[in-house]
C-alpha cells in the first residue's frame, strides 16, 4: 500500500503554488514546473518537492519531471491553450492516469472534454457555489423541504 | 409557501450573467445591475428579470433595484473592493438576509469575513476541486479505504 502519490504541477501561480504547498504538506511527492523562477517564491518554506524552471510544452522538460512515473498531473497555468496541450501530452504520451486542467473560458470546457481532458473551470465552480447558496437560503427559510 | 425568491445580482459578466440566466430559468425574480449595458447581451433570450444600467455603489441605483425586498444579493463584479462595498451596503443598510460576494484575492477573504461578508473565492474553490481529485484518485486506486 502506497500512500504517497507522485504529482506533477505545471504553473506555480496562485492555484499551482497553493496545491503544491497543500499536497507536499500531507506527504505527496511533488514536482512544480514554471518558466518563471520568481513564482517559486510562493512555495512555503516547508515545501519538500522539486522545482523545475522551464517551458512545460517542451518534451525535455516533461521528461525531466519524470512524467512517466506520475500518478496525477495538474495544468494550472494562466493559458487555457497551454493547459490543454500539456494535459493532452501527459495523458496520451506519458499515460498519466489522472490529468486535470484549469480552464478559464467555460465555452472551451466542452472542446476539452471531447479531447479527453478533464477540466475545472473556476467561474463555473463559483457559479455552482452561488446557486447552492440560494438553495440553502430557501431551505433555511423553510420554503423548501427535501 | 413562497417558492420564488427576489434576487439582486451586481455585475453581469461571465459569472453574473450565468447566475441570472440559471436563476431566472427556474422561476426566481431577478434584477441585474451593471454599469455597462453591453454586458446584458450575455443574458439569454428567455431571461425574464429586470436590467438596470447603473453604478451599484450609488444608493439610488440600489433603491431602484428595490433592495429592501431582496432575499438574496450577489456581488459578482471584477472589482473585489466594489463587491465588498456593495455587499456590506446590502447587508447592513438594506438588511438583505443572504449576501454573497466574489473575491479574487484569497488574502482578502479573511478581511471580508471579519467585516461580516460571506465570500466565494474561485481560486480557492478550484484548489479544493483539484485536491478532491487527488483524494478520488487514491480511492479509485484502492490505496485508501474510508
Amino acid at each position: 500500500m502506497r500512500n504517497s502519490l507522485y504529482i506533477v504541477i505545471v504553473g506555480c501561480g496562485r492555484l499551482g503554488s497553493h496545491l503544491a504547498n497543500q499536497l507536499s504538506r500531507v506527504g505527496h511527492a511533488i514536482v512544480v514546473i514554471d518558466s518563471n523562477e520568481e513564482t517559486f517564491n510562493d512555495l512555503s518554506p516547508d515545501f519538500s518537492g522539486f522545482r523545475i524552471v522551464g517551458d512545460a510544452t517542451q518534451m525535455a522538460v516533461l521528461k525531466q519531471a519524470k512524467l512517466k512515473r506520475a500518478d496525477v498531473f495538474f495544468a494550472t497555468t494562466h493559458g487555457d491553450n497551454v493547459n490543454l496541450m500539456v494535459a493532452q501530452v501527459a495523458r496520451k504520451l506519458f499515460n498519466v492516469p489522472h490529468v486535470l486542467a484549469r480552464v478559464f473560458d467555460p465555452r472551451r470546457e466542452q472542446i476539452y472534454d471531447q479531447l479527453g481532458v478533464e477540466t475545472i473551470c473556476p467561474t463555473a465552480v463559483a457559479a455552482e457555489m452561488f446557486l447552492m447558496a440560494v438553495a440553502s437560503h430557501r431551505a433555511a427559510a423553510g420554503e423548501v423541504k427535501s
